[in-house]
């Protein structure tokens, strides 16, 4: 049986986007429920500005929940080499660093330009320790909210200094907008692949904005890609569209691998029930299908019943 | 550059979930404005009994106003042969039939085994007249709301006849739940060419209640596919699942094949026009990602202009 490897990224690209504070002990409780469903990847937190993100000011008492759980292999994402020392001192073994094949979409997030961010991933790979792991996120590789579609040649470009830098690193190709298409995600996959040789490990992080996340998901799947992001309940709404959809939700393709026959690991009617609370979160975006198929079913079950 | 045709069923099977009466001017004023959007082909309505869908009761005056636009295609539903012969007396030239793997769905349907279906079938491809163009659509192809996954051997061999009764009719293969998943959908859709040989004209039916619309219709493109059924503002529900979404939004398809440089004819910010209006219809249950995206965006252009 085949098999893929879902990363949960609810708890940090989603509780950021959600203003109104999430006590800690219920960040907590949920990664505790995303972890008995049998998710063994969560992004759990970041270790950021507070005054930037006061959402996620609790990152240290979060990561060392998720640290306790057996099995889990929880990243957090690190903005920049400085952030990333805290991360280490609180306990992190496994760091995920963004940037952005965009310039300005770069500039926007971390007032940098993509040569040095990329400086700023060399630092961090420097301080790594050696069992430590490392997820690099690489934003707008295909398109960008201000300049629309990025060639492949620009993303091929970065990733060389990039993959050269730390060749054992996980590398995600971001799809920021929702915008790509399936033949695109595809081709660049086999690009990278055909570039830069069968050892590295890439993975996919969808949007569903416009209702392509399970379609592309899908097409990186097709050309070999095995590690994918998702958000329960769709959290995170679309940044660059307010009111749309973002995140793709992790329960859609949880059930579509399902579907096919290949193992995720995680049981959908678990991961279920925590999107159901994600749902009630104040200020919560969330997105998704099988969660509203499924409640909807249920429904007419207990009526019928 | 490759292209691929698109059946716009919202004027049948969306209008025919809508309980208010829509005035048959606004259906008609729709069908137009699909028309100056590219669409070719239109499910327009569908000729059954009039107090079963009161909805439809407009068929001949819709079917009218259908014929009447240049280089459209309009095929309209018939659930028996009877229903036919008014179809035809009204001055349809393209008749669907539509008839379900599953015999519980079907008696559900039509109150008929799919066998007896089949020879109502016979009947209506005995009296259509030459130049008449004739769609089957196979319910349940997949899976059935009531039975599950249907086994691909109950497909093929209910097929064997129909195809053996109407060898030039074009086969939708309907996936009636959205439950199925990718890889049985080119699954499917490679048997059939296998078993059936490469001049039939196969279609596919999507439904996004599972957030697979796009995926499951790309699915079928890569098993050579290209006849794909939308409906528009994905207008139509679940009828299985109440609240949640049933056909798979036209501009979302639009949206995919536009990105992947495969031509649809269809201009989307026509389609969007439409989709828009759909929305507003007093007891529309509609889906679709597309829609909402751009309309978010656009609203943060005008708040930004």
């Amino acid at each position: 049986m085949d098999k893929v490897q879902i990363v949960e990224v609810g708890p940090r690209d989603g509780f950021q986007s959600v203003a109104p504070f999430i006590p800690t002990a219920r960040k907590i409780a949920m990664i505790d429920a995303l972890h008995a469903a049998g998710v063994r990847r969560i992004e759990a937190t970041s270790f950021v500005s507070q005054s930037a993100l006061p959402q996620l000011a609790d990152a240290a008492q979060v990561l060392a929940a998720a640290q306790a759980l057996p099995g889990l292999d929880p990243q957090v994402l690190v903005p920049t080499a400085r952030h990333a020392e805290r991360a280490l001192e609180a306990g992190a073994t496994h760091l995920a660093f963004v940037l952005s094949v965009s310039e300005r979409h770069n500039r926007g997030n971390v007032r940098r330009t993509p040569a040095e961010s990329a400086q700023e991933y060399a630092a961090i790979v420097a301080m790594l320790p050696q069992p430590a792991r490392l997820r690099l996120n690489v934003a707008t590789a295909f398109d960008c909210p201000h300049l629309g579609r990025i060639d492949d040649a620009a993303t091929l470009a970065l990733l060389d200094g990039l993959v050269a830098t730390a060749p054992h690193a996980e590398i995600a190709l971001c799809d920021t907008t929702g915008r790509v298409t399936p033949a695109h995600v595809e081709r660049l996959f086999v690009a990278v692949r055909d570039r830069f040789g069968p050892d590295l490990r890439w993975a996919f992080h969808a949007h569903d904005t416009y209702g392509l996340g399970a379609a592309n998901t899908l097409a990186a799947y097709t050309a070999g890609v095995r590690v994918f992001d998702g958000s329960v309940a769709g959290l995170g709404g679309c940044p660059f569209a307010p009111g749309a959809t973002g995140n793709v939700a992790t329960e859609d393709l949880v059930y579509m691998f399902d579907g096919m026959g290949i193992a995720t690991g995680i049981d959908l009617a678990g991961l279920l029930e925590v999107a159901v609370e994600v749902v009630d979160l104040p200020g919560a975006q969330t997105g998704g299908r099988v969660r509203v198929a499924i409640a909807a079913r249920a429904c007419i079950a207990e009526i019928a019943a």
